[in-house]
């Protein structure tokens, strides 16, 4: 397994990316999204997603050189084309035009539909967050990978939804999760690294609960978070969809986005609200934790833990992950020993 | 058990109401989504509450003649002091004024403070539904009865959230849940019958997991739901005191409700929106369901099972809830008997 630093890691991305023809700003904005998630050790939406940025590139699956399209508009709202844009820039721009509504009338809500894999949607929130704003993103499609709650068969992608809500002491509050028990890449990660997967993570093709993960590309799925309580997940996967649902995109696999930004101002001052969700944050980490753990952790918290390891220490990378980098490196003619020198 | 219709509940519940001083038209609406809760099966949320809302009257934390009071507004916002009104007569206002905003706006967001219980957030996000527009009502605060993810003493009240989306031919989608396992009304009507509670409900006082509800009240906390993906519901637990945290109610838990609606129209055609709801509610529903169950079901499809049996054959209610009916109504020198004959 080889260990990077960040800044290694950028060098690779923004190369890999540049040499696909990704111009120089919307390389380096993707690459940020993708090391950073390294950085706080969601590898699962890391540098491992640039072999696959660049096959849908050189399939043409994904444009470099689109700019989005705003279909329909209202002061509060707009529906947007992203023209099989790369996911990362065309949501930054979407989430920007939200925040830029939200300014001017409290809300703000963008949907998009015809965009690239936009990575981890904490990116977005955030930047309403560091706006003084309550920042939310969905994603959401079919999918064959994730089974509805009492289904053996995947109808879902993972569908992720994500809250941003700004404090002032406290470690900011981000929950960015997906609906199935587990993002996608996390399985794909254990197949990297040879591990079996948990209980309760994915059933095989006939619906038998499976620790291997190769099961699941096998015709399995990945089940919804939530156990017994799992058509609570179910349905947040669907509310994860009301982007595709609600912007008409043609894609068969309703595939969209959300982004809604709340200008929390207009409802208190920004400092009152970051004074209150510091004491919320405060008022459940005081209890008392369960046997083996050493506190409650808050939304956010886990992901500041492993930055501060991983900024000093490096990023592990795992050998399927790099064995795919390589080999994209040598197709594109980038000597990736130089970038990591 | 006494079995009764939709009707004589109905019944019952407006002449207990309106014997505490509640005037009659907001009677009527307290008590219809009562029984609605009870004729979709969720008994935690029916008439079983009319003893507490009685008792909250008659000790003066619920005001039966205040109108609510706009503290702060924007053409798409708004911050409600419910001056301890009617939880759903307060909820009811607000609703309205946010599918008001939508109307002219596309969006609408009205939280507010200072209410009594709301019941099922249904109801709420319903309105804006039957308007051709997404409604999501958010309902939570602080709490000794949920404990957060890795704690063992509660910090969180059950804190529901719900989501409701027109369709077309399908059943409507409703998603209403505790981010707990159970709603609180879930244990107690578990106590009532003197039943065990199920596997991974609640914990007792040290932490343990326990059946029996009686340790729920005796200083234990009902879990959040999702297992070892429990972290995901607290998150959710913490979002919907998102109404309490941003309408800076001086309420020390921090309670509070949060009513968003969605304009459908000023995105796609109401009538497209449904469509594709439809669709992804029959691409759900044609997963291969797991051996033992008939076939997926969808959010809102439960209750409409339960309601056509109820309808029909009428409610049943436990003994310890129709006991404290009685009690009540024998304070307010109400004649049951002659309400239900």
């Amino acid at each position: 397994m080889i260990t990077l630093t960040d800044n290694q890691l950028t060098s690779v991305g923004v190369a890999l990316l540049k040499a696909v023809g990704v111009p120089d700003e919307s390389a380096r904005l993707v690459t940020r999204y993708l090391v950073d998630a390294n950085l706080v050790g969601h590898d699962s939406h890391g540098i491992m997603r640039v072999p696959y940025y660049v096959r849908a590139i050189r399939s043409g699956r994904m444009k470099t050189d689109m700019d989005i399209e705003i279909v329909r508009e209202t002061p509060t709202s707009a529906v947007v084309n992203g023209n099989s844009g790369i996911g990362q820039v065309v949501a930054t721009k979407c989430m920007e035009l939200a925040i830029k509504k939200a300014e001017e009338h409290t809300l703000g809500c963008v949907v998009v539909y015809s965009l690239g894999h936009i990575g981890r949607l904490s990116d977005y929130s955030a930047m309403a967050m560091n706006r003084g704003m309550i920042g939310i993103t969905l994603h959401g499609g079919f999918g064959g990978i994730v089974a509805p709650f009492g289904g053996v068969e995947g109808r879902l992608s993972t569908n992720p939804i994500c809250l941003a809500m700004p404090t002032s002491d406290q470690i900011p509050f981000i929950m960015d999760f997906a609906t199935s028990v587990v993002a996608e890449g996390k399985v794909r990660n254990k197949l990297h690294r040879g591990e079996d997967v948990p209980d309760g993570w994915i059933i095989d093709k006939e619906g038998r609960p499976s620790h291997n993960p190769k099961d699941l590309y096998d015709g399995g799925a990945i089940l919804p978070f939530g156990g017994k309580a799992g058509h609570k997940a179910t349905a947040l996967g669907v509310m994860a969809m009301l982007g595709g649902i609600l912007s008409g995109t043609p894609d068969k696999t309703m595939m969209g986005d959300l982004f809604l930004a709340i200008n929390i101002k207009d409802f208190i001052p920004v400092t009152d609200f970051t004074k209150r969700m510091d004491a919320v944050i405060k008022h459940i980490k005081s209890s008392k934790p369960v046997s083996g753990v050493k506190s409650v952790l808050t939304p956010g918290e886990p992901e500041m833990e492993v930055m501060k390891t991983r900024s000093t220490k490096g990023i592990e990378i795992p050998d399927g992950a790099w064995k795919n980098i390589l080999e994209t490196a040598k197709e594109l003619n980038v000597d990736i020993d130089k970038l990591i020198q």
